[in-house]
């Protein structure tokens, strides 16, 4: 159950640099590939010709070529030439709208024609000189909206991520979540805590002292159809919270893209962005390093959460109200779902 | 098939002893764990809150907290408490009646009123001074009853365990099957034969010479729902057999659990008590190992079997003499499993 | 989708030389083994008594000892013994016609009274003092007609073996495909052309320079139900190619068995015979592993194909020139199948 109609991230450029990608992404099997121009195509994973993925082939001057039998592919899924053949009869395959964009490769997955690149999720933290990014990808063995569950609530830092964010003020500190603009935000402050070790870590790698309380919060935000980012950080207490002058606090966006691979697998691309230090190589490879392991503890749950679920298909769950940033975020998806099965407007048919 | 008013061996204290376990016995997923005055609870393995195993949790003063969100759950099944939110509407969990007696933790996987402790099979030598007790866990990919099968028609030894306790004569001798008190039995005696290897090395551990001729015996017992106990043993031929001097003679017995997990697959508790130098610690380490690489041929080619017999479904098997002991095994598990779907008398209904 | 009705490569003789072998062909789970003459003996690989497979046991003077509880079968199918018991009404089981000729063990998987060896594919360069062949065998996961489209259409040699016996030559070369007395062939010529890596070697192993241009051939022949000869070769330009004086050409004979295994996998055995230098082993070493590097290439990009065509199962393919081969093949098969479909004829029925 997800959305076809939207943008999702599908790969990272690093990953169609030196041959084609064969990646699922929404139940679509799609090939990644540049092409003369350096231009990102999305096209089916899918030789017109013996059916062979096309992603098994190579990148010949910025054309596709079927490892198999030669034919090569054009951008917009037509056939170019084939060796001994005439083409032009050949059927096209399908080709997808993607974009390059934020140090992404966004593919659009639904009818072409809709497919907006204004619609693109605004990263303002990306290509910006103040901030630096470094993240990575987690195959899932589960349903994308668990882990936008997982994300809208953070009370699991405390169970699952005991050594490194969790601490039990974030169980005490009340939660508010609201839907606005197309966003659910649920947002908890936790005033004069002592900080955990991944924010000791920060606030050292950012020149300021960690053995002293903090104000810490967390603003998880969600925006369809799989997109959570995550405002957290700590200041000196007392110095503002969230809104101290930098020079008392750390702070950064933790950064989701949850993309469905299929209906109980999804693709987890995570990371961290950050605006402190942002030159700091060091400093981003080990937050990097950290988060790696924080997200494999969220892996491990989550993939026996969908087993167990999959075990006991009519059993209700409960939703309580740290649930409300995961119900909200589906009520979001679910409006764009049941959009997608209703028929074209009359108006629109009469157009 | 397997009945589920029935105490069936889940797990064994060491499996427990340091995190909770989640197992599937009879189709049921299950934690075990011990509470806060070491009692062992069982319950179903799926908090009410979102579905995680709660066997990916830990136990703290004697409550098993998710893993997840904290949730903490009591030995009946019901929430005790969960950070920030009232629990006494969130729904109980099952708990399954449970007993650890004879070293091993019993699960009762039907109705509980009916998990009566005293249905425990008795085992006279758990316990006792004079026995000593080792052995292991195997899971085996194969319905449970062709386990049983395979212990109550012992001519298998000749061909599978060649090198081990095997023997031509095994075949020779007749074997004599009964079904008495709920008891399925099958014996065989070999008188004056040369001891296999495995009866050979106990000769000598128990100080006896092993290269004259023995009386050699073996008596299965098939006690329902999964338990095959077999005494077997060696005396030196022609010194009373069974009913030998203890001067005379090495014996023992084979415990076999056959714990269904699915239709197809199991959980097998292996072991050997015997009675000869209880306390010879080194002996009891021998026992076990050369026992292990015994029953992992049974493993093999049961294994072997139940994907054969998948393979070819409506195929009917050859039910000989020597197979009597797994065909009465069979009628007295039937017996159970007609009984349990058979409603509730009206006389029980009337109390 | 496979001819019952036909003779299979099941195995070589090395694969029984010490004990049983059990192989799936045409879905057909079968026992391999030698009785005490020597000769192969093929078996449904399922004993009469308990279902164990046959295959785990062992032959004992010449007769099929079940590995659990000693069953002796004989080469009919027919129970021979079986300790303490009477097997005169055991049930038979199946036994499969069988021949051993050529170096390979061939068996028939349908009607037992059609399986007349003179119809085995007659292979001429076997047993022959002039000729040496060595081979190899792939368990491939795709239907065995992919594998036949595969070696009748080699254009592919340009794309999938680019560094062995792949050359752009291949793809300007018109192909010439025709059916006559139930073999499918499609030859292609390539004239004064560089000859690839692989013929290079070859022709140096023959004492021919490899620095000059060659006039190189192709002929695949389809013989149903599952094999393709491939007739390969180079001569020094102008020498009369295909028919010039053994002096100044190296060809050989690619041998492929495509044996079904199951509607989507096969076992591919693959060789190749050559006349010349037929004792030079270390040549027929080098040859043997060269082709099994080519061969694997193939095997990856199959197996990819028949996934892709799994999930999409309604697409049509193209049915280009260069697919003669495959089509005419497919037609020779779906011919086979269409009359195993059919009804016994009255006459027959009558007779």
């Amino acid at each position: 159950m997800f959305p076809k109609n939207a943008w999702y991230v599908a790969c990272t450029p690093d990953e169609i640099a030196t041959k084609p990608l064969g990646r699922q992404v929404c139940g679509e099997k799609i090939v990644f590939y540049r092409d003369g121009k350096g231009a990102v195509v999305a096209l089916d994973d899918f030789c017109p010709h013996r059916g062979a993925p096309l992603s098994l082939g190579k990148v010949c001057e910025g054309e596709l070529v079927c490892g198999y039998h030669g034919l090569k592919m054009g951008c917009d899924g037509k056939t170019v030439s084939m060796p001994g053949q005439r083409v032009h009869a050949f059927p096209s395959i399908r080709s997808f709208p993607v974009v390059e964009r934020y140090g992404f490769i966004w593919v659009w997955t639904g009818e072409a024609e809709k497919a907006d690149p204004a619609l693109i999720h605004h990263l303002e933290w990306a290509d910006h000189p103040d901030w630096a990014y470094a993240g990575g990808l987690y195959h899932v063995k589960c349903d994308y909206r668990l882990m936008i569950d997982n994300l809208m609530d953070l009370t699991h830092e405390t169970y699952v991520h005991t050594s490194s964010i969790g601490q039990e003020e974030i169980d005490e500190a009340p939660v508010t979540t609201k839907t606005e603009n197309g966003v659910v935000s649920t947002s908890r402050y936790m005033d004069g805590v002592m900080a955990p070790p991944f924010w000791r870590a920060n606030l050292r790698g950012n020149g300021l002292a960690d053995d002293v309380p903090v104000d810490r919060w967390q603003i998880s935000r969600f925006t369809p159809p799989c997109h959570v980012m995550i405002e957290v950080g700590v200041a000196h207490a007392g110095k503002g919270g969230y809104n101290a002058d930098p020079a008392h606090k750390v702070s950064s966006i933790v950064v989701d893209f949850c993309t469905p691979e299929t209906e109980t697998t999804m693709w987890y691309f995570w990371g961290m962005a950050r605006n402190f230090k942002p030159h700091d190589q060091e400093l981003t490879k080990q937050i990097q390093a950290g988060q790696g392991k924080v997200f494999a503890e969220d892996t491990d749950i989550l993939e026996a959460q969908q087993a167990n679920l999959l075990r006991n298909p009519g059993r209700r769950l409960l939703m309580l109200n740290i649930d409300s940033g995961g119900v909200q975020s589906r009520r979001l998806l679910d409006k764009l779902l049941a959009a997608e099965q209703t028929p074209a407007q009359p108006a629109a048919a009469a157009a």
